[in-house]
């Protein structure tokens, strides 16, 4: 089953930004899968975690690679399930979760990467970001009044700013792949129909609803906005370093094993392996192992 | 059932040093509790991760206090893997681990609490710290000549330095209880013919032989300084305000439960509440809810 879902990979895998169109992935796609597969979705996705399990006490112990995931949607996308469905599986003590969220003065204070750069994985770990730089051509694009407070020399600030950063973006990306980052990002793509339907159950929901402000409904009359902000961003970092999966997200079962699965794919392309031992190690071993027994 | 594994936490829980002697606690204990047990810890534990899932989302809504987990034990005692099943229940944004190792050259530029301090949670969040400031009343107390490398000025380097950490620690953790975070501490306690059993399984499985060493087996040999040490330091830094679990440890399935109950137990004590929604904000959720029906 895990290879019926790799095989539809491909088609929300994203490494060439400039043939992309968002129109071409539907919210509610499920890859043809049946929708009795949910119920299955389960074990499925406790696979999908066993085997990642596997994959990062490889890529610890080998120690080269770092592994960044990067998540970024509309509100009720279901961001937070996902990741942490996804870290199930993980060692929570070699996987780090930062949220991004308003900056900081002290962030502001400093080139719109930094705060990002600071939280990148070490090597062997993996770091995910919920939120990330993306917000600064997603959010601040739509609304740019937000740019006049963000402490800019107004003289940087031209008509250029959304190219330039798309361009800082695949730079600093490739840096990071060209030095053993493995970067995946990953855009959970909702239907507006649905956002309404998670907004509705959110409010009725009292463990949920104290988090609700309008701000959060107001920002649907920027959908078409939004969504064409999303698809220049993908359009314009979309690399084959650094691909973009744009994963359906209207059904929650579908996302979550989209989305482990192709962490999966990426994390075995790094083909880690437990450090080889050598003669003095193993004689070292065996000592131990002597000495234990001797006890 | 949590009931019954509740009922044993005051056995366990060490609120007042000077009482307190290691020997009264037998790593081999599993609190009377049958064996068969074990067969249902795992539904017992998912019990008690479901429970920790929902305090967690009410200290994180009601953004007031923080959570401070310390672990610490000798090694194979399974601080790894307990750590890993109590984090299965939580939510990866709002929990981080962090593993403190042998401390680096900027690390040891700066007094002993610092890069701990760097790391304690925010409100609304829950830090674990997998070893933390007490190895330096532990693995640096059992062998002193480390000290001798950490910078230190040496007239301060005095006979009394044990007892001053103490006191720092103390001090420390008192001042964190009254800024609203709640530390628990625990130990967990391994009989040192279980660790011998551990690392001969250890030493013969290839993902995890990799990272054993001569030293690891080396430790063994100073065994009763270091349960002194561990005892010591328990006896000077148990508090109401941050008690020590001394957790029997030759039973992972025991461990994992009392830590879990433990924990429950100490966030339930922070009667943490989803926020109160006053009137304007009633009214705001309710004008949100209106616009999206009317869309």
């Amino acid at each position: 089953m895990a290879r019926s879902i790799a095989s539809l990979l491909d088609h929300y895998r994203v490494t060439d930004g400039k043939k992309f169109r968002l129109k071409k992935i539907k919210p509610g796609d499920t890859g043809g899968l049946a929708s009795e597969i949910a119920d299955d979705a389960k074990s499925l996705l406790a696979d999908g975690t066993q085997r990642l399990d596997d994959l990062q006490a490889r890529l610890y112990a080998e120690d080269r690679w770092a592994v960044l995931l990067i998540f970024q949607a509309m509100d009720a996308a279901g961001k937070d399930g996902t990741i942490k469905h996804v870290m199930a599986g993980m060692d929570p003590t070699a996987s780090i979760v930062t949220s991004f969220k308003q900056p900081s003065a002290e962030e502001l204070d400093h080139d719109f990467l930094w705060r990002c750069a600071k939280a990148l994985p070490e090597r062997g770990r993996i770091a995910i970001f919920n939120r990330s730089y993306y917000e600064e051509t997603l959010i601040v694009r739509v609304h740019p009044e937000i740019l006049g407070r963000q402490q800019l020399p107004p003289k940087l600030v031209t008509k250029n700013i959304w190219k330039e950063r798309f361009e800082d973006i695949r730079n600093f990306e490739r840096h990071l792949a060209r030095n053993g980052t493995l970067v995946l990002k990953f855009f959970l793509h909702l239907s507006k129909k649905e956002q309404k339907k998670r907004f509705l159950s959110r409010l009725e929901e009292k463990s949920k609803n104290w988090k609700f402000s309008l701000a959060d409904a107001e920002e649907r009359g920027y959908w078409k906005q939004y969504q064409a902000a999303y698809e220049d961003a993908i359009r314009n970092t979309a690399t084959p370093h650094a691909p973009w999966y744009v994963v359906p997200a209207d059904n929650k079962w579908f996302t979550r094993l989209v989305v482990a699965e192709a962490i999966a794919e990426g994390m075995a392309g790094l083909k880690n392996e437990f450090p080889k031992l050598d003669a003095p190690k193993l004689r070292e071993l065996a000592k131990a192992r002597a000495a234990l027994l001797r006890e």
